[in-house]
């Protein structure tokens, strides 16, 4: 069980986050990876309010940052591949494999999240607005088609470079996982079944249980389901 | 002069591309890695139109990709990163010095390009709907605090991470001058210096010449300025 709060390696993540983020906080990424590549962690927790010394950490804001010891960086896309370097695991060692395995960890954070936040906030933030309900259609229509080119893509495969799963592969989950609340991608069944598989492996569904239960335990009162 | 016809190196570009878009069409990012790290590449050009097996190599439809015959990637980040691993130029080979780099290349992606893309493509796309005229505001507020927050980062350092240039500082500056049909940069005085260090750089000023000298060749009747 990585959990574990004398490790070498630190997380940051969030103490609790309204429902609709739960499950999605991007520190879920990092504890994804450490636990496919069986590393130890702990996690240091943060209030919704960080304290303004928290930009010198991570100038934009957010979590996770990580640090090991020998590095310390923030972006969840350099902290599983940097966590990916530790553990063949998660990332190949050839040359090819790898660099396959990273551009589909960029593919997934430039080429394919942008569409699919702007859709999210469109539907959570923004519901309201006006220019959000005559935006939509059009967002959701630019997001099924980033969804049709990583179908296309994936065709039969099991993960999007074949038989083995990579950070790319993990990435790329939990982008498709921010349109939960769509149907969206169960619209390509390929696709559905490729997040099922990454939600079905075990180190996913500890990393998930682990950053639910902080939630759980840190819940305002009145906001219990 | 990197430009080489006999190179190993390929790189994917368009033929034209209409004017808002010339010099910063992304295959500027890989010409100006390779011009910094020194390497021969040549360039397979494609039509706007690409023949629809190109989605084979590059499923987004999109430039550039890229080859050296030992690997096959796309995604400028991935590229761009890969070149770095190439040329210490451009990576630190200690590992923090080379993961901030990453991240950085990760956070210009990620953290910054969405907001910035988003206002490009309601000035250039959708001016004229109502929606854009509704939510241009909003995206500019939105774009200006991920500009103040790498702004607040960067401080009085030459580059993000100190005296180094390195493929965070090559990456950031191409996000950033998506932004140059507005004065939003400007509007932050050492990253409006950082930008114009990195135009500086005789290796952005060749791959840019490179880039445009395709466009003027293949410019169509009636387009010229």
């Amino acid at each position: 069980m990585p959990l574990n709060s004398n490790a070498q390696i630190e997380i940051t993540a969030f103490r609790w986050v309204p429902e609709f983020a739960q499950g999605v906080v991007r520190d879920l990424r990092a504890r994804w990876a450490l636990e496919e590549a069986g590393l130890d962690y702990r996690v240091r927790l943060l209030d919704q309010e960080r304290p303004p010394e928290y930009l010198l950490e991570q100038p934009f804001d957010q979590v996770p940052c990580f640090t090991d010891g020998q590095v310390k960086i923030f972006e969840t896309g350099a902290i599983v591949q940097y966590i990916g370097e530790q553990s063949e695991v998660l990332l190949p060692r050839d040359p090819q494999g790898k660099y396959r395995a990273i551009q589909w960890t960029y593919a997934a954070l430039n080429s394919v999240e942008p569409a699919i936040l702007n859709l999210l906030l469109i539907d959570i933030f923004y519901a309201g607005e006006e220019w959000a309900k005559l935006r939509r259609p059009g967002a959701a229509d630019f997001a099924r088609l980033k969804l049709k080119r990583v179908s296309d893509w994936l065709g039969d495969k099991q993960w999007l470079e074949g038989d083995r799963f990579t950070i790319g592969d993990l990435v790329m989950t939990t982008v498709l996982r921010f349109l939960r609340h769509t149907d969206l991608v169960a619209q390509f069944p390929n696709l559905d079944a490729f997040v099922k598989r990454g939600e079905a492996r075990p180190a996913f569904q500890r990393a998930l249980a682990d950053q639910l239960a902080v939630y759980k335990q840190f819940e305002p009162e009145g906001e219990a389901a």
